[in-house]
């Protein structure tokens, strides 16, 4: 049976400001109303039905991946899995512990491989290629999809072609399979042009498809520690499966599949494909995908021009007005606590300012303003001496979790929907432009019972305001009290 | 006597996002700690003591004229007085009202003009030229400094000298007095460098010195309409000077002093000055006036700058991160909800940008998000649907007014300082975390007795939520209740 598997472990930095370190681009809405993970699910529900569909996420994400995929209409019944890994270890562990959760339950799975971050115009294309590549791995070889290229990109790795393969699929040129001669790097423009003009190169784009049993003698043959270290998780899978994973996995080498396996692999083979596909690696692959004016420009709704082309002015705040005059290939987004202004050309250095801004120990690399939580979500309005103003949403329905802050206390305004509070030994519904107080050390609860969306005005003060200052006593979405 | 005239009625668009229609450029910091309106009357300190200066502003300023005015450290007494105008009638009125005012206190009075928002980079040669120019006006002529050019600007009005008069107040060559040969308008490139090249051209600065009784009799031969409702003001200075202003004035030809009158004159002439003068007219003026660093660029300490040349990025959000990669001859403006990006060309275009969105109605081209009271400011930090979230800083020992809202409550939370609050029947002092609640309807009042500042959060809620709500009862700063 073929199964999918999507990685949604990456914390991309190049979309900065608009990924975050806790808010990838997996899981942001870049293009069209669902996140890029939302679109990844959706397009994979027409290979595999959803209990064959697996995700394997960062454990501080599973929340997230969760909720994004119950929002879902086709895919929550039975709800697809998710595999957390306890730290990121690069492609190669990620697909190695995918692979033993495979074989456990069908010992022949075919096992296709797709980043969760990545973009396809062509979904019917998509399908129908996927499946044939499915097909191919049957033959017990490592199938990847190479993109044919359009351009002379040097963002992207290369695969170049060998020999044609005798797998008789079809009689369609396109879909002829090739032996792998080798993987490049990403090459200089005089390199990359040679390669489009040869006919024999394509993009690697990380989408690969092999049998579970396949992939782990490959990662037997050429990563041997790694391999052993998941023969032991394996071995713990049935009870102290997530005790394991905290001590084993974070020893794991680091390290591609493309580089750990593929690369060394004597049964790699390209399946090329046309199928308006892009990794969305920076602003100008963004740009590239997003429907453009007569200029060339592609403007947020917030965005009033003068005489600009070819340009990117992305706004995600309608409370701000962004103005533009005589711009000329630049790439411009505006969030609420962050603005990019960027050359077209430059688009890669956006990597040096986001490890700088790391360096210098920046919120902002790290937490979007408005944080996604599985009740609803959060935005610090103001940060002050001493005091935070958030506005909180929740959910109809949700409930955030029964809990404690030892250095802060709180006010609570309620100002849309209804909320059922818990503060103390005090226990009512209120209103909007109704409020409560909780005093530090009270255990306290915020729930909407109602029908729409709950939406209240937080006002912390204290002298310490951090969010790790919070002790769970329940939670409906299983998380600690650390 | 010499009298200091300051012309602070201006409303400025072409610094738009930083001026507003209700916060124009001379109330800005734009350079320095202190604002323009501050500063030009810092310099002007130096030539005329407190009580011969005068400011002539829009009515709906005159506090924040005051306000700032009085947080001066040698300006506070005696005031400087403040003339108010009902509407704008641009420069001839308001000359002719200052004018007025002069000779009532003094029939010979000496009058020199500055506009409130220039900027002068040599303070000492500035005094030395304007005791120089208010000797020439003992003349009975009218003066006008032209400034030298450095440049071939040609967003500035030139005047053309004639032949040189014979005022011999020193030998140095610069200090000649001309006759004013004729004023001509921004020049286009070609026609500036032209000028500069001749060395026959200034800079009309806006700074003028005349007698009162002079330009009065000027307005007389070139104006007889508006000097005759200027007469029909005189008569009523005594008693029923405001509603006689808010008559008369709005009906006022609205024209500049420079063709109204200068441009007609036979008695103008020409004192060339060497000062440092801007007249701050748009970005590039800021940008030329500002420090630079190695690469030519002007950068705020939120700016995270890679590669970039000759560009002005001012953001004046310290919460917000800005970065900016490989920009060019870029001027950026970043404020807490708005967003300027333009070409250094095309900074004129600002212009076109603040109508477009004064024809949207847009408010962002009115109030500045942080609004400047008596008492202190206020800033919004949220509007949603039927609610709005304000931080207000209150100064030690002011006091809001005693006031009511018709159709909103508010929650207040006090996060800094301590407050003293009237809220209907009771009168209590809250601390930092403490709250309390006005339902609408309830006559309450803001006060901060402390020595610190005061910071609440303001959480209003309700159906309307304009800042015309509002009834006063009681207000130290003489404001009326509508």
């Amino acid at each position: 049976m073929l199964h999918a598997v999507i990685l949604a472990g990456g914390g991309g930095t190049r979309l900065w400001p608009l990924s975050r370190t806790h808010s990838p681009k997996q899981f942001l809405s870049l293009l069209g109303d669902r996140t890029l993970l939302q679109q990844t699910a959706l397009r994979l529900a027409a290979i595999v039905p959803s209990e064959r569909l697996w995700i394997v996420t960062a454990k501080e994400q599973e929340l997230l991946v969760k909720t994004q995929l119950s929002a879902l209409p086709n895919l929550s019944e039975p709800p697809p899995k998710v595999l957390t890994e306890p730290v990121g270890r690069n492609t190669a562990a990620a697909i190695g512990l995918a692979a033993l959760h495979l074989q456990r339950v069908d010992s022949r799975a075919l096992m296709a491989v797709f980043p969760a971050d990545h973009w396809v115009t062509q979904p019917e294309a998509f399908t129908a290629l996927m499946l044939k590549a499915a097909a191919v791995a049957e033959h017990d070889v490592l199938v990847t999809v190479g993109v044919v290229p359009d351009r002379a990109e040097t963002g992207y790795g290369y695969i170049r072609r060998g020999e044609v393969l005798p797998f008789a699929l079809t009689s369609h040129h396109t879909n002829e399979i090739y032996r792998v001669e080798r993987f490049v790097e990403k090459p200089d423009r005089q390199t990359a042009e040679a390669y489009v003009a040869s006919g024999r190169y394509y993009w690697n784009a990380g989408i690969f498809f092999w049998r579970a049993s396949t992939i782990l003698e490959e990662l037997a043959l050429y990563l041997p520690t790694l391999y052993a270290a998941l023969l032991q998780i394996a071995a713990r899978l049935d009870n102290s499966a997530e005790e394991t994973l905290a001590t084993i996995y974070p020893r794991l080498e680091s390290i591609s599949i493309d580089s750990g396996v593929l690369e060394k692999s004597t049964h790699a083979v390209v399946l090329p494909a046309d199928i308006g596909w892009s990794d969305l690696g920076d602003w100008t692959a963004i740009y590239r995908q997003s429907p453009r004016n007569e200029h060339g420009n592609m403007l947020s709704p917030n965005v009033l021009d003068v005489g600009s082309k070819n340009s990117f002015v992305f706004g995600n705040d309608p409370q701000r007005t962004i103005a533009t005059i005589g711009l000329e290939n630049m790439m411009v987004v505006d969030v609420e606590d962050a603005l990019l202004i960027c050359s077209k050309d430059r688009v890669q250095e956006v990597r040096t300012v986001v490890h700088e801004l790391r360096t210098r120990g920046a919120e902002v690399v790290h937490a979007p303003r408005t944080v996604q939580r599985p009740w609803g979500t959060y935005t610090v309005l103001q940060e002050g001496d001493q005091y935070k103003v958030k506005r909180v949403v929740v959910q109809p329905g949700a409930s955030l979790s029964l809990q404690l802050h030892r250095h802060r206390s709180e006010h609570w305004v309620v100002v849309r929907g209804e909320a059922h509070i818990i503060n103390g030994e005090q226990e009512a519904l209120l209103q909007a432009s109704q409020s409560t107080y909780i005093p530090a050390g009270t255990r306290h609860r915020l729930a909407n019972p109602g029908a729409e969306l709950l939406e209240i005005i937080e006002v912390q003060t204290g002298p310490y305001l951090g969010e790790d200052d919070i002790v769970r006593f329940a939670d409906l979405y299983g998380r600690s009290s650390s």
